[in-house]
């Protein structure tokens, strides 16, 4: 274990010519800064996150810079003020979206991110999520003094698995969350050993500094900045549980593997042998920001999934690049055209005259009138076609927009025609056929 | 109505022909028994049975004499004179079988049944099923004076709708069952009339000339001469149900068609334009009377279904001829080869490493392990033979036998390559696709 922790950390910890690019990079953003402040004596920055913390990690440096505006300030000329600030101290600058818009760009080629927020006495006040930074920032600062290298070695092993990020597309766990489990604990192995017993409705209290169980909640590390705010609220279910079922594994049998991304692909071989039921339906991407984009195709697949029920969906997935894919996998081939609609007991006189009324190929069965009845769809693309022409609107704003105006519908191995490497990525995780990429 | 019954009438009631050659074979019948008892002064002999009570439906005569035994006769006496008196007094004679072995034969052209049985002080010392027919005979013979062709009435309403008869086969109503239900109502359309609202737990309490519902009970008519036993034991749910419908059917709209059987056939064009999931067994048929086979058959069709539930079975169906038929349709005609196999919760890390050892194509999802495996079958043909292979022994004795030794798998339109009559019919009524034949 040992061993495996002091190879990782080569991995994680930067080298002295990226710590020397970013020193500089930080000194000739200060003077831009400097600068462009000087026309705003009411303003002040700072820099916040990982840059500020020496937490980052190795080759994937991003220096964030925090311009704080007085609290009375209105929103309309904070962000303006602030795009213009950010406008004016980045190069190839770039417009980004979180709570309010805010620039990226870069100072002597490092990634900045210049973010406009207020300034606040308490984090109780705060009016977007980013004003909570700098009391982030002021909590961690000092209490992760000597952890900066567990803090890596925590999100390498958790972006190595792939769940390193909030972002809806991950549902991970985001920076603040490693640096949050890190002070708590005391070492990234510390977060390991405690993270094999953690269950879905672990409570992490941080500012009280317990660890309890909260019957029928959902896991939750308490903001020790704002104790009612969940800093794990994104993280899902499923990917806690990786998480967790990956310590155990990593505890057992201690690997560099643990920390690095295992690239794969689609294994066709498999693919076509195993010759599964699958439907993928492909469409034009609607141009929003991916946090609006994913869970609007989460939305699309269970809506598929909730009225395809009949032919047993095993398992569904989706992703993104120039078009949208949904996957979905099914337990039934084909049905057959006619199904068994149950009627009323024979004793119901009234019913059973209707029944016989309604229905054609009537029989009695048990003491109970049935009748052979003809359904629309024999085979699941059918039924997912139809669903989606008839549910599009309840699909999300965007996606259900896209799909009215069209999509294509792939089965068994057509689906192979798809070139898209995320959309291959993805097939391979939903249907567990993956194969190491070369 | 009336003109209905009326016409009825003529098709129910024997003709002055029937009736004048009824007599004379009951004549010469009565001198070979008497010559036959010559040497058995302590036997004796009586006409019981629709013939003797004048109950017999037109063109279906059939005379039955019982020899009466003293109660202490060994039964191998019994069986061993019985066969001898009835070979003696009937022509070209045959062996048959209920309780016990009797002789069917024919006298002047008459069908003739001669059963031996015990002469009994009372119904409850009976040793077998025939020793009650004398006093079956002797309760109903002054009531059912006047009611005769109200019996036949019913007997032919049954009869022409398949519900005829308590054997196996057909699981209907008994003769002596039609009789004593003209006895407690009064007439065929008083039986039409209140049989409308009968329920599955409705008690026919004859002797007490009752009826009321026994919760959870099922359809009973107390037997007047043994108040424990229930007349229509030997009728179906299904049967009865059908009954109460027609019932209802008639009373709406009367009309000699329900008098008269309804000869049909399987609609080949239906059959094959439907392209149902419908799978044959067929097979030889064991050397054993119907009463013996038909519950093996069905059996034989339970553990099928039973074992074949992932098929989604709809109905089944069972006949014979020179072969068995087993007939299954199906809901699903082909499923994925893969299925999800449910593990523990991700927290429960004992059985999670169990599970992730027996397991390939392991998932998480909703916090829960699962994995794909893959299924033996994936068409129900498939499943049904396995099945057959694996279970005949749960079969039934002699059908299991047979199975064992053999059968034959139909699928789909190369059912239609059978040509049993029998089959084909039974085909229909299972499919709902009947065609009137020609």
């Amino acid at each position: 274990m040992e061993d495996v922790i002091k190879r990782a950390l080569e991995l994680v910890v930067p080298s002295k010519e990226e710590i020397e690019i970013a020193k500089k990079a930080e000194e000739e953003l200060k003077r831009r800064l400097d600068d462009a402040l000087e026309d705003y004596p009411m303003l002040e920055y700072r820099f916040l996150g990982s840059y500020a913390r020496n937490t980052w990690l190795r080759g994937n440096l991003e220096i964030d810079v925090f311009i704080l505006f007085p609290e009375d300030t209105p929103m309309e000329e904070l962000e303006k003020i602030g795009l213009e600030i950010g406008k004016a101290v980045v190069d190839e600058y770039e417009l980004r979206y979180a709570a309010h818009p805010y620039v990226h760009g870069k100072v002597l080629g490092v990634e900045v991110d210049v973010v406009p927020c207020y300034k606040l006495k308490s984090p109780d006040k705060i009016k977007s999520a980013v004003d909570r930074t700098p009391f982030h920032h002021d909590w961690l600062k000092d209490r992760i003094k000597g952890k900066e290298n567990d803090v890596r070695l925590l999100k390498q092993f958790l972006k190595a698995n792939g769940i390193y990020g909030a972002e809806y597309k991950v549902r991970g766990f985001s920076g603040y969350l490693c640096e949050l489990l890190v002070v708590f604990y005391g070492s990234f192995l510390d977060v390991v050993k405690n993270a094999v017993k953690w269950r879905r409705d672990t409570v992490i209290d941080v500012p009280n500094g317990k660890v309890y169980r909260k019957k029928g909640g959902s896991f939750f590390v308490v903001d020790p900045v704002d104790p009612k705010r969940n800093v794990a609220a994104n993280l899902s279910l499923d990917n806690l549980a990786k998480f967790v079922q990956l310590c155990r594994d990593f505890l057992k049998r201690p690997s560099l593997d643990f920390f690095l991304s295992k690239e794969f692909d689609l294994d066709e071989d498999a693919f076509r042998r195993e010759n599964r039921v699958v439907v993928v339906v492909a469409f034009e991407k609607p141009n929003i920001v991916e946090d609006n984009l994913y869970p609007q195709l989460e939305k699309a697949c269970r809506v598929v999934v909730n009225n395809t029920r009949e032919f047993q969906p095993l398992r569904f997935g989706f992703t993104a690049d120039d078009r949208c894919y949904l996957i979905f996998e099914f337990g039934i081939r084909e049905l057959s055209r006619f199904y068994k609609h149950m009627g009323p007991i024979f004793e119901d006189e009234e019913n059973v005259e209707r029944f016989l009324k309604r229905n054609e190929k009537v029989f009695i069965e048990n003491g109970r009138f049935w009748a052979f009845k003809e359904r629309m769809h024999v085979k699941p693309n059918e039924a997912v076609a139809d669903v989606i022409k008839k549910n599009w609107q309840g699909m999300g704003k965007d996606v259900g927009e896209k799909l009215r105006e069209g999509f294509e519908i792939y089965v068994g191995e057509d689906v192979l025609k798809i070139e898209s490497k995320e959309f291959r990525k993805k097939l391979a995780e939903v249907l567990c056929i993956k194969r190491p990429s070369s």
